[in-house]
């Protein structure tokens, strides 16, 4: 590892920068919004020159990109880590549920700005955020499957029921306020207790 | 009825012209964007010249604003006339949830970009547009509410219940497919089972 002065626009120094430059660059779209933050400042936020930036990222939107595909991949890994700590279908789901609306509530700023997009760009989604979020599903519906072959839910169309487990989770930036008394998993377990054991007085 | 030639900037003489101005401005904003089409164009689509069109909307946002609100009002009224045709609290809710597809599938293209701001602006929703929301979610509230108290529903916190009825709706312009072979109101009527009957194999 050398010391000496690079020159511009050779990659920078500092421990994994990719990483480095795409943890700043979120708290920067989070914080000030997409469009009001520039390539010069995600550089000078993470210490290095633009050069050295165009190296690892050619434009912005690529960091925004990588920063969504990261987070749910994030998600994704910390939710399964829950769901496989338990064992019946039940408890899975409601490990599911609840461990997302964690996962949203401790990454709160985001979460909102950029999985919802509410501060983001106009354009689409990237073919590989949709990739991760297919991911996602896919793993959700592969739990409902489970479910549904060991007969501890009923028959139903699997996208179906995913959809309607993830709805009301994907809301949840629309109303949930970080600042309030009650946890984001709180609203999780009853929209659980809701889905598995139905409306339907009995 | 004047019909000589109308100074500029004089109210239009056609029919309910500001009815006319949302309807064409509607289709404008829903086919080409909010960002691609002027105030010019909107005027020149309805018929007018743009000093009329500016004595009925000063600004491209309130004729946005304006079509977004008479489009939640419309949509509550469609759904509700299907509610009150109903009697029992679990057809009333079967008729909500159906009555919200088909509205949302007959409207698609304005429900798409003009409720979901696909294309529409990057400001925030209007203060109207927000109470128009709560009108609508505050009528599915009262319905629920009414649920509970005939002992239909079990005992739950009615504005989650409400989150948890509206959520897989609403989240229905991200997956569905108008071309494809189901109405949405298929997709809804199983939501509906899903919810009230559980997903808990008994």
């Amino acid at each position: 590892m050398t010391t000496t002065k690079r020159p511009v626009g050779r990659p920078a120094t500092i421990a994994d920068p990719r990483q480095t430059i795409m943890a700043h660059a979120a708290r920067m779209f989070a914080t000030q919004g997409y469009e009001n933050t520039s390539l010069s400042q995600i550089a000078s936020a993470t210490g290095i020159s633009k050069a050295a930036l165009y190296h690892y990222f050619p434009a912005k939107q690529e960091i925004y990109d990588a920063i969504v595909v990261e987070m749910l991949q994030s998600m994704k890994d910390q939710v399964w880590a829950r769901v496989e700590q338990q064992s019946s279908f039940k408890d899975r789901l409601k490990a599911f549920m609840t461990a997302h609306a964690d996962f949203f509530q401790d990454n709160y700023q985001e979460f909102v700005t950029l999985l919802h997009g509410i501060s983001g760009t106009s354009r689409g989604r990237s073919a590989e955020e949709l990739a991760a979020r297919a991911r996602y599903e896919n793993a959700l519906r592969s739990l409902v499957q489970s479910g549904t072959e060991a007969g501890d839910i009923r028959q139903q169309d699997t996208a179906v029921v995913a959809r309607a487990i993830l709805a009301p989770l994907n809301a949840m930036p629309r109303w949930f306020n970080p600042k309030g008394t009650r946890r984001a998993a709180e609203f999780a377990e009853e929209f659980f207790d809701l889905l598995f054991e139905g409306l339907r007085q009995r």
